[in-house]
């Protein structure tokens, strides 16, 4: 018998994965959390149904969130991540020399849980030293530490159930005023293939509050499209004014100096977007 | 009643597609053909279950296969595509300005037939007075055409069926003696996720024939993992050098005369492939 687990990723297209084992199934207070063995992409850890990360392509998205934003600024030492429980975003961030302290703040405590349990690839930064895993709502969190941190990575799930208000412009105000005066953000956007008005509505709200607007863009197979956006509000650095041969020399799988202003090139269909 | 029509990309995943219509089934001497309406990607070329090309995303693939090699040469006269019989990489070619003659060599007639019927804005370019379509074995062609094209483009199926000889070492000595000496060509070579040992063969491959081997991506949302790659031989013009601005102006939805450096710009693990 083959068992194969199909997420619908918008109403007329999906990806369909062959399973070997269901390893975790349980509703939270805020969500339905699952971790299924998959034969393409390892071990993948699901929210609501939609797939958060897999263990052969999550390298792509956590690189991305953290390695360009943290390289924008030139030293960082408070970081915060919103969301993000499965942890893949702090074990970059702590792989970055100067940053000091990272703090993680996640609603729901039964991601950090689950993914310490079956995604200890991908959960191993949360034991590292420098780091402090809250559990408490983001958007409470930003608005109770004012002129806090350097960078701030919302690494949040899509915009339904917990993770709506991530993506108003009320939560970006919010965002500003925990940044330092010369901080900067960034924050997941999804497909600009198949989300178009979301990333418009991201784009617009973040210059509304933001000197620096800017959309980057990385190749995440399991993810709606298999082309997936990032949005970065900045007070002061240019994340395209980078000096490349500067960046620390830690080890990556998908990021380098050069593809952090390559991402930034984008298609001719999403410059329009953003116009 | 809802129909789902699903590719299996590899053993392991897969595509799909809620559809609305099944407009064309056919076998024919060479391979299966299907024609149908999705509700995501609108129209669909399907051969030998997988997909060709749609018409929400086939701008991609069709600009990024054709402007890439066509912008790097500085004067393409002369240009040869090797299968492509949707006609999408025709359509590009007639849009740059030192074209005089474009050569479609596809072995399977009702390829080109199925899709002027039901993919006209795709197949639209072949009426075009600078285009000859052959129906022929496109191996045979090159063999047979010495010192005769500027560019040659590959825009073969996957290397099943009848495409397994356009990605041997043979192929590529045949390419080159159909090239002028100054001439360059591309060929489509799968996805850097799920086709490693593919990209590396071909990479290797065509290093031996051409004294310059450059691969680039771009991002295809209904071919496996949505992120595909091209390798470009050529003898003398190197794609990373030329000059964006002076790129002509015709209208894209995908290419940019920045994009068109920044395709070049590799993730690391694909790097890694390439060594």
């Amino acid at each position: 018998m083959e068992l194969w687990y199909t997420e619908k990723q918008t109403e007329n297209v999906g990806i369909t994965c062959k399973t070997s084992k269901t390893l975790h199934v349980e509703k939270t207070e805020f969500q339905h959390i699952a971790v299924i063995d998959t034969m393409q992409f390892g071990r993948m850890l699901v929210l609501d149904g939609m797939v958060q990360t897999t263990i052969e392509d999550e390298f792509v998205y956590h690189e991305m969130i953290t390695h360009v934003p943290l390289n924008t600024h030139p030293s960082p030492k408070n970081v915060l991540v919103i969301g993000g429980g499965d942890g893949g975003a702090i074990r970059e961030i702590v792989k970055h020399p100067s940053v000091e302290r990272a703090v993680l703040v996640e609603i729901d405590r039964r991601v950090v849980e689950v993914s310490r349990e079956y995604l200890p690839e991908i959960s191993s930064g949360l034991d590292n030293p420098k780091v402090n895993v809250i559990y408490d709502d983001g958007i409470k969190h930003v608005k109770e530490n004012p002129n806090t941190y350097d960078v701030i990575i919302v690494d949040s799930t899509e915009p339904v159930g917990p993770a709506v208000e991530l993506f108003s412009g009320d939560f970006y105000r919010s965002v500003d005023n925990a940044l330092k005066e010369d901080g900067l953000f960034v924050a997941q956007t999804e497909s600009p293939f198949f989300n178009r008005d979301l990333i418009k509505h991201c784009y617009r709200e973040i210059s509304g509050v933001f000197p620096l607007t800017k959309l980057y863009l990385a190749s995440v197979p399991t993810y709606p499209s298999g082309l997936w956006s990032f949005t970065m509000g900045s007070k002061k650095y240019d994340p395209e004014s980078i000096n490349s041969s500067s960046i620390p020399g830690y080890p990556t799988k998908y990021y380098t100096g050069e593809l952090h202003k390559g991402a930034f090139i984008l298609p001719r269909f999403v410059q329009d977007l953003l116009k």
